[in-house]
């Protein structure tokens, strides 16, 4: 069937299951405790940031192995935002785990007296992956497995760092979108204040996601459920009236992030070599 | 078949085709070649430590690319041997890349100020992941792709820091054992200094890998070709006299390590979730 001949929506579009908070709580809850404790671990760590992802996945980390087994360890830059620490401090007294803070301006700072022409870009993702050493680090000196804050869109649009934030153990909210994550922290007690405030990366004063992505987390989550859980191909989203530019955006930010949610790319020569045929090793007998 | 049955070695062992020096080096400058062109750049940069493993790996990229297309950056810390320097440095003279020296003491030290009582495995972690933000950064500053240096063995054996020296984005010696990495060096004129000296990470002063991991390279090699490639069981090996304590503790080596080869496991939710059902996305239509 050529694109250009009409399709209807029933011919291609996938039936999916609407997101359930009750189900959705049950199901990472299990996921944190089969994880860790199939690994022979009982703790976790996280870094919370203030926002509603990280918070979230507290609250799952907490329900699932006990407020005793979760480390929040809290990062603030000096140029990040006191809202944020002080919104984080919310959720660690809420929930009365462990935390820490391991300030992350002495090392930023220590790299960049050697390049100060660096972009805030540059800046930003220097920021997200020594915070991901600390939490590596701290994973190492307790035992506690690293849990990632990142979910579906941001893992979609490639929005996030590699090796920084993206980088985790396990991820509990990776499969929810950013508005599955909302529904799912209302439905768990995180504070409201969390819930309801502006989505910043916080790497610079002033950053906003949407900003920063130019539409809401609203549009951009209806498009890719519409992309990638029903499989609606784009011509007919842009047929019954999505915008074209949106469209094609989205589906070029997914396409040049791939990279973002692979391991690297190794080249190969033997007839077994690791990443491309020799991926599914803990049941691996010989 | 039950496995306390004779098996014979003709009835389980996969037929590989020999390590050829010419072959793997033309595949390995073309797979470079290709992998970057087709994202757009022409651009490499590597950490080059003194070793062998990133010294081929230079080799390899001022082949494929032209040496001015090639950044190597040498990244000691106060404590790295003052023969990795000069051996690096060996490398760059030859090949005649672009190169550059950042110290990471800075950022290392400025993090264990907080930690003094820290381990040298947690240095040695948090060194290596240091070095990984240097190469990313210098990466995006520079529009050069990270090339990996880490041999098929250490992969296998999860001899390596994840997001660390681990982290890359494409790696042109991952499907090659350590012997074969050794013979494809003295195939494209590595310095002969560099191919004989005893392996080690450099982490600390002494460090030895062959130490570190109990067995020799040769040995360990041998049986992860035979168990990886040839696919021989192995409680042939043993029975056919291999060493049981070493095999089965090489088995536990790979199987411990999955996680370092694998992305972050997300939990899955919906019908269609990153990393389980959405892999394939560079040619992505909809």
């Amino acid at each position: 069937m050529s694109i250009t001949e009409p399709i209807s929506e029933l011919e291609t579009a996938h039936t999916i299951t609407a997101f359930s908070e009750p189900l959705a709580e049950h199901l990472l809850v299990r996921f944190i405790q089969d994880e860790i404790h199939k690994v022979g671990m009982k703790r976790a760590v996280l870094g919370l940031s203030g926002g509603i992802d990280s918070a979230l996945v507290a609250y799952l980390a907490a329900k699932a192995l006990g407020s005793e087994n979760v480390l929040c360890v809290l990062m603030p830059y000096k140029s990040s935002s006191k809202d944020s620490l002080t919104d984080a401090k919310l959720v660690v007294d809420d929930l009365k785990t462990d935390s820490m803070t391991v300030e992350i301006s002495p090392m930023v700072d220590a790299y960049f007296e050697k390049f100060p022409e660096a972009s805030p870009l540059r800046r930003g993702n220097v920021m997200a992956r020594t915070r991901m050493i600390t939490l590596y680090d701290l994973s190492m000196a307790h035992g506690a497995l690293v849990l990632g804050t990142s979910n579906k869109t941001e893992l979609l649009l490639g929005y996030g760092t590699i090796f920084g934030d993206l980088a985790s153990a396990i991820n509990p909210i990776g499969d929810l979108y950013k508005t599955e994550v909302r529904a799912l922290s209302g439905h768990m007690g995180v504070p409201e204040s969390i819930i309801k405030k502006l989505p910043s990366a916080d790497l610079w004063v002033g950053q906003s996601d949407e900003a920063d992505l130019g539409f809401t987390y609203d549009e951009v989550d209806k498009l890719l459920i519409d992309l990638v859980d029903r499989r609606i191909h784009p011509e007919i989203l842009i047929e019954r009236g999505a915008d074209e530019a949106f469209v094609r955006g989205v589906q070029e930010k997914i396409r040049r992030s791939q990279f973002k949610r692979r391991p690297p790319i190794v080249a190969k020569v033997s007839s077994r070599s690791t990443i491309h045929d020799f991926m599914y090793l803990r049941d691996w007998g010989y």
